[in-house]
């Protein structure tokens, strides 16, 4: 049952992720992940998918599939699935997993979407809500660029503080504790909203949710940033994490520059011209999915916690020249 | 601690609505359930707002805000709110809420979402997750017909089995076991999709989701339609209910023509020319947030099964042809 602590809320049951699985696009291979990955596809058109919209749901559908063969778990057995992503009414997340036959609970967090997924799957766990529960995430490039920025035909330059939607999707099938890793407790983020405007540097807007969050979640749980082995956010790219680190030693008081890492920057490489690095949903879905959990699981890293960072705006809200608001979500994950 | 009986959680601590309040928009106001309401604004401009858009927020933070007062609880206290609405990326709800400082699960369940806030904020409080949890969920005719139908400007026809979107807002604030009325089980749909295309006949579309909940519920918790003084969907209209009726005794082997009522059909009277009546995610949290609790915690309803039922599509993918995918969340209610 969960345990509050301040806002964090401790899963002393420590439920385990059994399994996971990330599929990513064609540039998300060419980067340095790429073996990390479960699949890389060839092309930003996923299995034949006639629009970037059902690409992307196939992208979901195949990280949750892949993630539910590879638990071993039948899906009757799996009482709730907690999933989101970025398109208008989520539509790449509804259409990726209608099939499933499975309890479905749609979220919307924006980039934030995998953590809090993992976050309501954790309780769902941990009070007895759910025997097993499934915990997604999607984002794809094109599908991205067309619904927020401009057509791709268009071929419109990219402000150095932009960053580029992933095309990827993660999944995670949770249970009772057996096997590393284990979900050690949660933290849903407040609001933040320091009035940026400017759509075109989302690091920016998140970074002070991603601050609150952090601060709050040291402060409750009476740690330090030298007890986590990473301190992941996913994401900020290059400009909101410096600011992010700026602002938790300047506001808060906690160095965390040797521990920080952000998803955004990891999926990418300098040369590939991504300017300040990776983002959508599908950034830390894919990430946390392959690369940081596999180092848990192999006890490599012994505490991470993940913070998802979510742009709570749409282009709407950017025209009517509404700032932008962000929210963060925390797990932290362990090896033992 | 949530019990599991096939996919239904009881929730044995039975979390009670503490308080709750619900706010409309002017064609609402001229309604049968007026005089339920808390504030009936006098036109669709919410408090001076300039757009639709923010409008909605306004109305979503003043039906929060009001639930928040009313119960007497301080917001430092609330441990969580789950919330959300139709528009792009749920800014409805975001800039609502953006400034009240308690955590925040946004959530996409398109018009289930009241009905879904209300199941996970039962599970927090039930679990001890949460001590107090806010559900809340919002819609706005004008910032609904912008961004999925026609500019209101061009004054387009409305099909016979169209819905009118309600302006209007929903909150509900939970905790403890005190007075009735209480949450005593919740249910989480599955998807569903039989195939309709038509955007203009979203009942059609989700009588389906909505007969699998009520069915799922009725067989996990062993109860009959007698059991219950209202089954009450939000929202299939006039086309969808009588489908819902229809469905449920030829493929389902229940009758609950005798106790079924739908939030869509309560919202408005027959001469107010809205066709097959009211919907959005306003409609279900405004009417429940109102009468429906009112009663219940009058003693009046001694049980009520709230089944809200959501539509899963984007203009995206109705002009992609893709099919329309809908859920229904339930929430059963009783009042001892």
């Amino acid at each position: 049952m969960p345990q509050k602590q301040g806002n964090v809320l401790l899963l002393p049951s420590q439920p385990s992720i059994i399994a996971n699985a990330a599929v990513v696009g064609k540039v998300e291979g060419e980067g340095p992940l790429a073996q990390e990955f479960d699949f890389c596809y060839p092309s930003d058109t996923i299995n034949g998918m006639e629009t970037w919209e059902k690409s992307e749901s196939e992208l979901h559908r195949d990280a949750v599939d892949r993630a539910i063969k590879k638990s071993g778990v039948l899906k009757k057995d799996i009482d709730i699935m907690f999933a989101g992503d970025l398109l208008n009414q989520c539509i790449g997340t509804t259409f990726g997993i209608m099939d499933f036959d499975i309890p479905f609970a749609g979220l919307f967090g924006a980039c934030s979407t995998m953590a809090m997924a993992l976050a309501m799957a954790g309780v769902f766990c941990d009070s007895g809500a759910a025997q097993y529960a499934v915990a997604s995430a999607s984002s794809h490039f094109c599908s991205a660029e067309k619904q927020f920025r401009f057509p791709l035909e268009y071929g419109g330059q990219r402000s150095p503080t932009a960053q580029r939607t992933v095309t990827g999707a993660g999944a995670a099938v949770m249970g009772a504790k057996t096997n590393a890793p284990f979900i050690e407790a949660v933290l849903f983020g407040k609001v933040q909203n320091y009035g940026i405007t400017d759509a075109a540097n989302m690091g920016a807007a998140m970074a002070p949710a991603a601050a609150s969050t952090i601060s709050d979640f040291l402060r409750d749980t009476n740690t330090k940033p030298e007890d986590y082995d990473i301190i992941l956010t996913g994401d900020l790219g290059s400009v909101g994490s410096n600011l992010l680190k700026e602002l938790l030693k300047t506001k808060h008081n906690f160095d965390i520059s040797a521990i920080h890492n952000d998803c955004g920057l990891m999926i990418f490489e300098q040369q590939q011209d991504t300017h300040a690095g990776g983002s959508g949903c599908g950034c830390s879905a894919s990430v946390f999915n392959s690369v940081i959990l596999r180092r848990l699981g192999a006890g490599e890293l012994k505490k991470v916690l993940l913070v998802g960072t979510g742009a709570l705006m749409s282009p709407t809200s950017a025209q009517q020249k509404s700032p932008i608001p962000s929210v963060a979500h925390a797990v932290c994950v362990c090896s033992d």
